[in-house]
């Protein structure tokens, strides 16, 4: 990891507020909040169809606050806001098919509960140090390669569409009411803890959990592009973000800058499982209308500013994933 | 007009169906389609800080089917909707200042309802020629001048992130299901029927009732720039988008090559009332953290595509103003 000493210790003693606290990327991040000696409240509704689960915070149940509750509900935020110096804003729903067959429910979570949150920083807590885990989707089908934050805004799913009202919610309430705000737009973030028991999160979740038990994974298409994240490396921006004030107002990119087409990552996850059938499919029709075709991510901004780069290595991610959820499996599907 | 006999002809006997058809806009369109032999809907909630006016169709009311309800409420659109072959999509929240305010309500409009007006397009009524009413406010402050339809997205209040997201869906509902819609990015309408109790739609109508009642107008700034389009103009866009097929899928910013400073517009406007008072203030703080600065439209790319300009002068709109709400301000405050 490279947060270094003197960002763990501005963490040390802080009172940090995480929504999607039982996610996969909130989760992780609790988990070095915990190790920096932040106190820590998590936020999470458990809706089955999304990221949260009780068994990611395994290791630390006894050392965060855990609150059950729905960003969708105003009131139990605006009361756990108070007094918090840190907010990790990471409450998402994030499958795009889902927001195509339930366009009103991703816009509740994505787009009016984001708008809530912020209405509550701003009348109860508005020195609170806010992150925003924004997505490339946003962007829609790249027109250039890499992608930098000057690319078109162009979404091609309601839920791009909602996390990019979502986003500019947040630098809004920077700029007009002065809330310490970062954007950071997250690529396929992929490790330990991620949701495998379908491909809403990621697809790559569906491959190993597919991998370990036996079965086949299917590859659509093959020659998209990809770039994938290591959690850590994700968390890293988080926490560099959050106590740097040059990120203040900031939109940046959160990626790696190697990418990989969708065949050659299949193969990497049956290797890094010691072996497993690969079926390539044609690109159903209903996703291929809202596929975004290759991405990859110019993450020079971030790196410039704050001093942030991805570190690990797709071979040594997989390798963790796939030692996790064979050790984790009953957890997690 | 601009709206040649042919275009007129197209809309003879067609089912059109207008939301916030009482409002400014919508039911001067109304007008002028009940006078191409459209069959005409309107549906207006008639919040009474919003545009909605019975008396704005008074010489059409026998010719009209009124159907009171707030697109907030999916059930009765649904049932509206349907056998319609024309949608015109105005209803809206206008005022950026209440959006700052009262930023759920806005979100409610602007955003979930016009999702769930696309739903009931999807479901009930697919083929549906759409054309949607956005706004130059998405743009936030230029970076260059005139603004053309590539100039980044970048709103500076909560009224701009709602409408770009309800733009966002109509481009979206097109590319994904087909259905047929036209997004029209307006800059500042002004005409006869438009609200001047206040400035919540236009500040050139608390101007002119200013004016008209004896008042002085008060004119923050003055060295902004703007465009204004006089809303028979305006009309003109929505009805040639409608009957064009090449305007499918298509965003067009809707606005006069003229710009004007704010005080020189005020002088105009003085001018076409044959006198009145001029008070030059500072913008108020709260205004100024939300406003654009300089404002310029380019239409060129209407004007090649469907063949649509700005054509009346400015003064002939004002005189045309004043006119009408001499003889009906009391309908109007």
């Amino acid at each position: 990891m490279q947060t270094d000493d003197a960002a763990r210790d501005r963490l040390m003693g802080r009172r940090v507020l995480i929504t999607g606290g039982l996610g996969f990327i909130g989760s992780t991040l609790a988990i070095r909040l915990v190790e920096a000696g932040a106190l820590v409240t998590l936020i999470d509704s458990l809706v089955p169809e999304y990221g949260g689960n009780i068994h990611n915070v395994a290791g630390i149940a006894d050392r965060v606050r855990i609150n059950i509750s729905d960003v969708r509900d105003p009131f139990s935020f605006a009361h756990l806001v108070r007094d918090q110096e840190v907010l990790f804003n990471l409450a998402g729903q994030t499958s795009h098919m889902d927001s195509m067959t339930d366009p009103k429910t991703d816009l509740d979570i994505n787009c009016a509960a984001q708008l809530s949150i912020l209405e509550a920083c701003r009348r109860h807590n508005p020195g609170v140090r806010l992150v925003f885990a924004s997505t490339r989707q946003i962007y829609g089908r790249p027109r250039y390669l890499p992608v930098n934050e000057e690319h078109p805004l162009q979404p091609v799913d309601v839920n791009g569409v909602n996390k990019l009202a979502g986003e500019n919610y947040h630098i809004l309430y920077q700029q007009v009411h002065g809330i310490p705000t970062t954007v950071l737009r997250l690529t396929n973030v992929i490790g330990p803890r991620m949701r495998i028991r379908d491909a809403r999160q990621t697809f790559v979740g569906i491959w190993i959990r597919n991998l370990i038990e036996g079965k086949p994974i299917e590859v659509w298409g093959g020659s998209q592009l990809r770039d994938l994240l290591d959690v850590e490396d994700c968390v890293d921006a988080f926490l560099m973000a959050a106590v740097n004030p040059a990120a203040v107002g900031q939109i940046y990119n959160v990626g790696s800058p190697e990418s990989i087409s969708l065949a050659d990552l299949g193969r990497e996850v049956v290797a890094a499982n010691g072996g497993g059938e690969i079926i390539t499919r044609e690109y159903p029709a209903d996703r291929k209308r809202i596929d975004i075709g290759d991405y990859c991510t110019d993450a020079t901004k971030i790196a410039a500013e704050i001093g942030w780069t991805a570190r690990t290595p797709l071979s040594r991610t997989l390798a963790r994933c796939i030692d996790y959820y064979r050790a984790q499996i009953a957890h997690y599907t």
